[in-house]
């Protein structure tokens, strides 16, 4: 029993905050907005996962608009998603996801990040990342794209 | 045996085209223009499905353009895709559609399109919905996009 | 032991440039800028592999900003990642591309294109192509976007 999900998610650039992205700090890089710590990377990653498993999306695991999320560290959704599955009897394959925007330079620390998301999963999670040749806003260097691809089986 | 395929689908709106979406009329909702009924859910479905299979695109399966798919049920489509991939032993296993855009808002059909296409589809279907921050032409309101990925497997 | 990746790859077009695309060329067509011969179909199944694989993104497999790339084919890019998944223990078992814009109209030479990569990957290479109905980068004819996913399985 094995299946696939796909997430994305957006983010709009806000200089003011700080930039968490593939649940790592990043000092000195603008920063994306949202209501948590703006992490399109685990936002992405918990849509794939629910999706792969049929539970819905980060709305419905999340009170992403609820003041008791203000700020929140997104790695924590991806934990919340796991246990999600794993009360539905699913368990992670793997996962990959891909950063699309300008910045940041992600390749200097992906290793560091793929680390990181591939202890929280528990399973391989494989991080990259593109530009978009300055076309569309993540060319215009207003915001961040992630595309994430999940495989779950029963566990 | 087991094979992956993606679909992508877009739409801009047509306020004066009735909205059908994921198999479900939206009443009170601007629709999508085309020249079925714009249901961009059930086409990157049927693009993904075909893909999986090596069967081509929609674009080959459905005169999309001819007469006598003017105003058709995309619903139909997907059926069309399943009986492709049939015919060369093929079965799906899930599907994972999300849908980009700003209108309508989904969450509260969710469970009603989810039943509706993995009846259709015969193997679960996941639909989940995001807004991209009021970036790109989707968070304009332009319109719609459509990400879809298959998996399937010999019958 | 099965594992999904995916890859998304964006090029401006370059009306002085030759067009490569999905390791055909396209005379009479506009180009896509780039480094090596732009070919965002080969570059966007490349990072579907190494995403699978856990192996890094296109950058970090070839030198594509290096003198010795300057218009290299992309399909040797493929073919090197290929090599990296072998090293590694991992084959293709398929990979699905789909094109996003308003040139080349691909249809009339998928087959054709579908083949020279099934044979280059060693494992079936579904391509689809799509417009955006007018909207954004790809609908204004700016560019053109590939999203692949890949499948591989250990050797």
């Amino acid at each position: 029993m094995i299946r696939v999900g796909t997430g994305v998610d957006v983010h709009a650039y806000d200089p003011e905050a700080p930039l968490w992205l593939a649940g790592l700090e990043w000092p000195g890089e603008p920063g994306l907005s949202g209501h948590s710590d703006g992490d399109a990377v685990c936002h992405a990653i918990v849509d794939a996962l629910l999706a792969a498993a049929g539970l819905g999306d980060i709305g419905g695991l999340v009170g992403i608009d609820e003041a008791g999320t203000a700020g929140a560290a997104s790695t924590g959704f991806v934990t919340q998603a796991l246990a999600r599955l794993a009360e539905h009897g699913w368990r992670p394959v793997n996962v990959s996801a891909q950063i699309v925007g300008n910045r940041p330079r992600f390749s200097a620390r992906r290793d560091e990040a793929q680390k990181l998301l591939t202890a929280l999963v528990g399973a391989p999670v494989s991080l990259s990342a593109t530009t978009t040749d300055r076309l569309g806003f993540t060319g215009r260097g207003e915001g961040v794209a992630v595309i994430a691809t999940a495989l779950i089986e029963a566990a």
